[in-house]
């Protein structure tokens, strides 16, 4: 793939604000694929590192009010320095803090993606307010007509994930194929997928173009890594592998 | 185990507020044993997500006090709604505030389960004041009296993990066998022993029977992790599979 | 190694007020290598933690206000008490905060160890204040110079790490090599090193040969994980299983 091969051409430095359970995985994830991550949550840092990165990762998955406010100071220096953003609404609609802190990121701030499975974007299209924790419930494809709404009204690109991800840009739609049943039983692969959108979007600004390709790297290397794992644990390990080893 | 199929038909929310250093694994061995974790800590969410959870995990081990005070309203909320809780008073003895904290969530609100090792569980029942960090340095065997008293003393179910688990319900005592001894070696297995018994007591009212139920299956994988690992980091990854194989 | 074994037999306590990206792994290899870890960073109980442990181990990665002081009565707690702390100035220089948070603890306490890539022991060193992220964009070697101005400004021990490692004392420098081109591919293995050398200032109270001890063990597991890995994911795995192995 041409963004693989871009991605460790160059690189980038991709700024992350995510959660405590997938941190780990998210750093080597973008290590495996080329970029450089950098995790930086404080107030007193977040515009520094934003300024000095090539994209922003937004992930609200074990959020608290000072992490929001870092989340919004992030954004607001990525808007004003035309840094993309991809932006993860994880478990929208599972309470109500998360949903407004939610509907209030992609209001105020400009995400360039925003990237979830079935429930959280429809809850966050307000289609459907009832999420099961942060699993999803319903299948992607019912989730199309939200993400369209959503993108129309914000303008950039939205990314549903489940058996088939649903890239969508206005009216424009992508599917993507492949990957593993396995994903799902491994926690935060929806939060390695919008790493991974973070990760083109640093190198190609078009944004479609990259999430297709974020997506399609997610799908190549669960694909690789099911036909050598025995369960979820080898699972987890066997990706970062195909990822690193993608061409 | 019969347990365990149901849990695999349920699939029961299990509401995690618990340490950083285990909440990947803790996510992914829920995954793999078929429940459905959530991590939410903040204080503006912890009741929305314990109302719509099956039960509640709560584990001290990189305590501070926001998140105590999230323990406290998400215990109460459990309570009030009749939700199972399973405690699990990481290192308590091994500093003032960690005995003041678990004394204090065991004496206000009601767990349904307490699981420690033997340091903990003697501590807490005020019988050993003296722990060495978060590891045991007794045998299990010696506090099983210290789990009848505080059994008594909260009318709940008292686990005591260690080379044998003891479940100890008022003078009953149930002895779990098996296991690994690379077990003590990899981070956090207690804290996925917790959470195992948090899977079990979402589906199974009866906690004595439930939490041997979370101790079998922890002494199941790792019986069988064992026969495939060279050591406590393929240990790790074979345990999440073998728990995503226990039939 | 004549160290490896005495950490074995004393299983020394050590306290690792940490980022969040690493604790999982950083427990992990301090338990693989003999070592007793604790991960604590509550204000009520870092100094209570540092009193009962041998050794301290502050690492900045995901630095917050709260940790800072923390981190800052941890290290006056165990300077009072002449335990031996290692410090890991990560991403130093990446943002005036953390360039700040660095120089203050340097200059206010007095770490037995600091280690760092070169971007992060010249950024310290002031001889450069421009690092890219937390990773280094140097070769080790420029940083020598710098090691030397900050070991001798400090009366520590300095250590550099890279594709050969430098640990200098004074007028005293001592190279270590070995390890993998894969190690720069898993988040955190800086981080694991700091923390081996927590292991080894635990027992033994020379620290330049502590610290040349601690990038041994790196280097040995490292050269030992590679021979059996495809990459970075079964190389963190196997990273761990090779401490274990280590005799």
């Amino acid at each position: 793939m041409e963004t693989v091969q871009e991605i460790r051409e160059k690189s980038p430095l991709v700024h992350n604000i995510t959660n405590y359970v997938v941190m780990n995985n998210t750093a080597n994830a973008l290590l495996a694929i080329g970029a450089s991550p950098v995790m930086a949550h404080a107030l007193e840092e977040v515009e520094d590192i934003a300024s000095i990165s090539s994209s922003l990762v937004i992930n609200m998955g074990t959020l608290s009010p000072k992490w929001v406010e870092a989340m919004e100071r992030a954004m607001k220096k990525a808007n004003e320095l035309n840094k993309p953003i991809v932006f993860d609404p994880v478990g929208v609609g599972a309470s109500a803090y998360r949903t407004e802190t939610a509907l209030r990121l992609v209001d105020n701030y400009q995400p360039s993606v925003i990237r979830g499975n079935a429930s959280e974007i429809m809850a966050l299209a307000k289609m459907s307010h009832e999420t099961k924790g942060v699993d999803s419930t319903m299948s992607s494809e019912n989730a199309v007509d939200a993400a369209r709404s959503l993108s129309k009204k914000f303008g950039n690109t939205v990314v549903v994930s489940g058996e088939i991800d649903y890239v969508v840009t206005g009216d424009q739609t992508t599917e993507v194929k492949g990957g593993s049943s396995l994903m799902p039983k491994v926690t935060g692969m929806g939060c390695t997928a919008t790493s991974m959108i973070g990760a083109c979007i640093a190198v190609n600004s078009n944004y479609h173009q990259a999430s297709i390709n974020g997506m399609e790297i997610m799908a190549q290397a669960g694909s690789q890594a099911e036909t050598t794992s025995n369960g979820p644990g080898s699972f987890q390990m066997n990706f970062i592998d195909s990822l690193y080893q993608l061409s």
